[in-house]
């Protein structure tokens, strides 16, 4: 985790007289986010954090992420709003990079969830595709089934097994049954697609703050849970699943947003899929990552835990 | 620049109900410190750094550090003070390492320093000075000029001269004679050794901080004088050197206490000897760092710019 552009006081001074917000008091860099530079930012009016997109977002895609944090913020979900510049835009650039100032939302995230946060942050991940609803824009999920088999193609077999030697077998095994059993038909929507522990914020058991919004997307809201249930309801390792946990998020998100019978029945088959996708988007960045470099890199076979839990456990993952 | 370690908000949490300070209300990991780990948190009482000592400070130093700042701060200098815990200690351990509490600072650093500016840090180095005549403690300079020989032994000339063909050469033609030049008898006490703009905060033109005091130690305060003066006073790399920047720093500490004559005499091998310990550092560093990791290595060269500006320039530097 790292910032990777330096901001000096005079440029990041010179960027908020283009705001209504004050003038800057203090500016540290912080170590948020994988792919984007931050800033808080303390005014004389507020606190704010500033995002430079580095890589990995399209700056095509940031009207759709901005939007939808604006969007999300006016129908009381808690995640921050973004500020608008003098002239209304979201976004601006620096040195030939987008930037855009966002509300500093306070709290925490909980490196070990209790189940009253995992029963809040279901019900927080329920209000928000109830939210999306009225969203006009739409994303593809450049992550979704779809593109997996491109993904583990362009890792590769050998490169893969240099990971684990059984990690192409597995994803052989796995891709094709689920690309054949994958849903196609369930209700669908604006969904946050990556809303691990350290995406949310909380002040107590309070969610205080959805965030880091870059891989939002147009998918199935039920294949949004399973993600959330992959990301909440296993130890780091993925050896340990918490059925607590578990139960606590289900019972959440259905106590605001029924799961109708096809997405009920759809959960273990989503669950493998969002492990599948995990497993793809870790080999790939840790095939493209040095060794010796100052970043985790994340094992992908955390998510192969995952992927054969739900593959073994079916339903009663979610009961 | 990176944040070295982990810290979960729930061990956090814990660590803070050790302190008087309220309830943890947000916490992120800043970019700030090339050493440490640390964290701006936020509770319900304020704001505060925290701070994991990770390597190059010896832990048997700290107490010198952390009392240092309360001495400062109780004389009326921008420094931050310690947060005691509610048994009066200045640092606590996390999982086998030191950490310490101290407070937030507003304030940012320029990164193109106003001579308004330069003036007004000179003016703080110098009440720093002062107040540090009264702080019982002393603190060998394990960076200062009796350590020089060892550094660049230890580096080794065939090593140095990977940075840069000339580099061996020139660390021996100046080894000698600043050794035998070196004045010993200038007035003396603790000083901050380090004052580069990055460890100044700002408000408009006034010094609303000055931070990371890791390298504070006995010396000879004209000493502490020129090498603010070498970190000051150039563009980053050396090649331009700022005349009313320069004079603006001098006037701004002469304001306060008086360079004596031999003080004044002796800045040009004190300035010297300055670029002399960021080169055989910055070289140490450059040597121990992969090439490829995320953190910058900083050259060298830029002090080997700075040496042979004042070799040349003599008094004139300071005139």
């Amino acid at each position: 985790v790292a910032v990777y552009t330096h901001l000096g006081a005079e440029q990041l001074a010179s960027l908020l007289n283009e705001y209504d917000v004050g003038d800057l008091v203090s500016a540290k860099g912080i170590a948020e986010g994988v792919s984007n530079s931050n800033w808080l930012i303390e005014t004389t009016q507020d606190r704010f954090i500033l995002t430079m997109y580095e890589r990995r977002t399209d700056i095509s895609d940031l009207p759709f992420f901005l939007g939808l944090l604006d969007h999300l913020a006016a129908t009381g979900c808690p995640v921050p709003k973004t500020i608008h510049d003098r002239n209304g835009a979201l976004s601006r650039e620096i040195d030939g990079k987008a930037v855009a100032l966002i509300e500093f939302l306070p709290g925490v995230s909980p490196s070990a969830p209790s189940a009253a946060q995992a029963k809040a942050v279901g019900e927080a991940l329920a209000r928000l595709h109830l939210a999306t609803a009225s969203y006009p824009e739409k994303r593809i999920n450049d992550m979704g089934a779809a593109h997996w088999p491109a993904i583990a193609a362009a890792c590769g077999d050998s490169a893969l097994a240099t990971i684990d030697p059984s990690l192409p077998q597995t994803i052989r095994d796995h891709l094709e049954s689920l690309l054949s059993e994958w849903p196609r038909a369930l209700p669908a929507g604006v969904v946050h697609a990556d809303l691990f522990p350290d995406n949310v914020l909380f002040v107590g058991n309070e969610v205080s703050g959805m965030i880091d919004f870059y891989f939002a997307c147009s998918d199935a809201f039920a294949y949004d849970l399973a993600v959330t249930h992959a990301a909440w309801c296993f130890d780091r390792k993925g050896q340990a699943f918490d059925a607590e946990l578990s139960h606590a998020l289900v019972q959440g998100y259905q106590k605001i947003r029924s799961l109708t019978p096809e997405e009920r029945t759809a959960l273990p088959v989503l669950a493998k899929g969002a492990s599948m996708r995990f497993i793809l988007s870790r080999a790939d960045d840790w095939l493209n990552t040095p060794e010796d470099a100052l970043v985790e890199r994340k094992d992908p076979m955390d998510f192969v835990r995952r992927l054969e839990f739900y593959d073994r456990m079916g339903d009663r993952a979610f009961s």
